[in-house]
């Protein structure tokens, strides 16, 4: 198995060296003289755990500013559906290159996709050595045809990578696939063991013709077709009751929170302090380009983090002056950027640690963002941005390096 | 005077060359044939105004991560305060000289800092080329004797760099200056041809204690007293009513609205329904590091233009779904980060124009946030970051190339 050495790297309030078997951490203090097939000299860098991107539209780096300042209907109707139209594989594969070069260089190893031309999205992929879930895009306006070839893509699927490409079976939302073909993703995801990637209750209005369609919320109704469960990734939740983040929970979804997105979009504000007391898994994502502009994780922590803090229910009359400044800490944000989306997917990843996966990102500790250093996680998640990474280990390798990385 | 000539740079849809002259921009379509004392290939690259900070405490990088995720009385008094304390001159020197290289790899190119030490800023100041207004900071707690000093200061100050640095008069707040010595600011700074610098309304325990104490609120309190006027510069106004907004307006203040602070530090969201409609100049300033926790004024720009859609009034019931996403857009909050700063502090430059101060940044069209081109403004505010700039000009000098630049 090849080895690979990181010389004096900064972790846990130290300097040490960590050596990587395989794909794997193998000893994360190994000996001044452990040798290793390839050794990179890490002084001057810290080592964290690597980002894992909840939900992404990849290609749609390809409308980054194409249309902003606008409400989510006009936006996706007038603009977005139409350009979307013309695009062809070719496209694709041009835009999720675009988009794998922006997550290489800030520390991204993992993304969970829904988009079109899947194909073309795992080849990237898996040239570039990263990881993924491609979703299988499900909308009601697809011919019989269209999910006919979808089902045999699925059935004929074999990851060329071996290991960092899985599918997932992706229903747009609720308000683009009707029940019964709802029931049937759910039927096809679980014989095929592969997961659910859903749009939910991102906006008020989704909620409102889900109460008018269907006589009950988007969560309940999900949850009474038999939807929901550990295998559910459910994008956005902004408009979630307490008693339906208790069934989220209870059923082990997990929820893939985008700030930029539901913020550019107007959605509305993640309700922070009933997922976290409702104990459900949140992951955290960036969503297409189109709403955010980027693929950037490090980014997309601090808006969560300074949301979280900024309008709180305490700030509706039941405190006088504050905020909830002390509400999603740097520790719990970056949690859900890195374990939370590993563990979504069963990737043994998303922390640094002797048997883990070796996905991982390497931070100048020089850089004038990261300076002084009272705190790593505080800096890597409050004031840096993609300047700092210099390395990025994916399932053992290193899959980036900055230009001005030292490599020996 | 020295000339200086960007070779095929972009600038307003399509590239050309642009001459230098001095400190101001001489030709902006310059013959392919031109001659100059510098020549730098700017081929690649898109111009555009550099950045103005409205509101710094530049050597608080020091305490970046030093203290995080607690309300703002908490987080000055038990743990700010009592650090500043011990921060000697040669301390003040690094932080600011940390915060000065930061400020450089992001494209700003002036500073209104509020702080200690003033000397020991305006030392790293005049070195790197930047422009900067420096507060003489008081609050009620300094000696006689220190008062004395700042008077004498201020009486014999010479701008050592004939130019790039003003002083200006920094009454901490109305919670830390009293009634008495914010009149003798105002008259202090106005005899002296000096700016006035203070915080303003930041949270609503101020302006429960103003109402309390000076039976009324802080603006007003402020405009009764005599301190409104065009030479001021008030941070934060996040607890601002309609009334209020006109005073503002009609006396000419500038605004510095800092939203990373005031996530953070859960101050509250500034009301930009309100301050846009009452036509006050706005200016964007990212705050101290330690409430924010970097001075990236393109990440600054981005939070307000993602707060103002995110929780608006219209969503407080008055529309069933979305926020207000078209609230703020890219160009005008550039035009905050910009124009507004330089016009608050008579600096002539805020755009790319013939006969304006050349300060400018050079952004790459070539880096992965940047592509592709749908609208240059936009990839700018909402999707780049540091690693986009190759270089920026102050006061038509070259202060900041990046590793990568290409000069000729």
């Amino acid at each position: 198995m090849n080895t690979l050495l990181l010389k004096h790297v900064f972790w846990e309030g130290r300097t040490r060296n960590v050596l990587v078997r395989g794909n794997r951490y193998a000893c994360l203090d190994a000996a001044e003289g452990a040798e290793a097939d390839r050794v990179a000299d890490a002084s001057g860098l810290a080592l964290l755990p690597a980002f894992y991107n909840g939900h992404t539209h990849l290609a749609m780096s390809l409308l980054r500013g194409y249309a902003d300042d606008m409400p989510l209907q006009t936006w996706l109707q007038d603009h977005i559906w139409p350009y979307e139209a013309k695009l062809t594989a070719a496209d694709i594969r041009r835009g999720s290159d675009l988009s794998v070069r922006e997550m290489l260089a800030g520390g991204t190893v993992f993304f969970n996709d829904m988009y079109f031309e899947p194909e073309e999205t795992i080849r990237v992929v898996a040239s570039s050595g990263l990881r993924a879930a491609i979703g299988i895009t499900v909308m009601d306006n697809h011919s019989l045809a269209q999910q006919a070839s979808k089902h045999a893509f699925v059935r004929e699927w074999k990851d060329p990578t071996g290991g960092r490409i899985q599918l997932a079976i992706a229903p747009h939302a609720i308000y683009t696939v009707c029940e019964r073909r709802l029931r049937e993703c759910a039927e096809w995801a679980r014989e095929a063991g592969l997961r659910l990637h859903i749009h939910l209750s991102e906006t008020r209005r989704e909620v409102a013709d889900c109460l008018r369609e269907h006589g009950t919320t988007p969560v309940r109704y999900l949850d009474r077709i038999g939807f929901l469960g550990p295998d559910v990734v459910a994008a956005h939740c902004v408009h979630v009751d307490a008693e339906e983040w208790d069934i989220l929970a209870s059923r082990g979804v997990t929820v893939v929170h985008c700030p930029c997105s539901n913020m550019k979009l107007g959605s509305g504000r993640f309700p922070y302090e009933r997922a976290i007391a409702s104990g459900v898994r949140v992951a955290l994502g960036t969503d297409g380009c189109s709403s955010n502009n980027n693929v950037d994780m490090r980014e997309e922590m601090k808006f969560a983090a300074l949301l979280a803090k900024c309008v709180s229910a305490r700030e509706d009359g039941l405190l006088e002056n504050e905020g909830a400044a002390d509400l999603l800490p740097a520790s719990l944000v970056f949690d859900w950027a890195t374990r939370g989306g590993a563990a979504a997917f069963g990737i043994d990843g998303g922390e640094v640690a002797e048997g883990k996966l070796a996905d991982g990102l390497l931070v100048s500790l020089d850089a004038p963002k990261m300076q002084p250093c009272h705190h790593l996680l505080s800096n890597w998640v409050y004031a840096a941005d993609s300047t700092a990474v210099k390395m990025v280990l994916c399932d053992g390798k290193i899959v980036y390096e900055a230009h001005d990385g030292k490599t020996l």
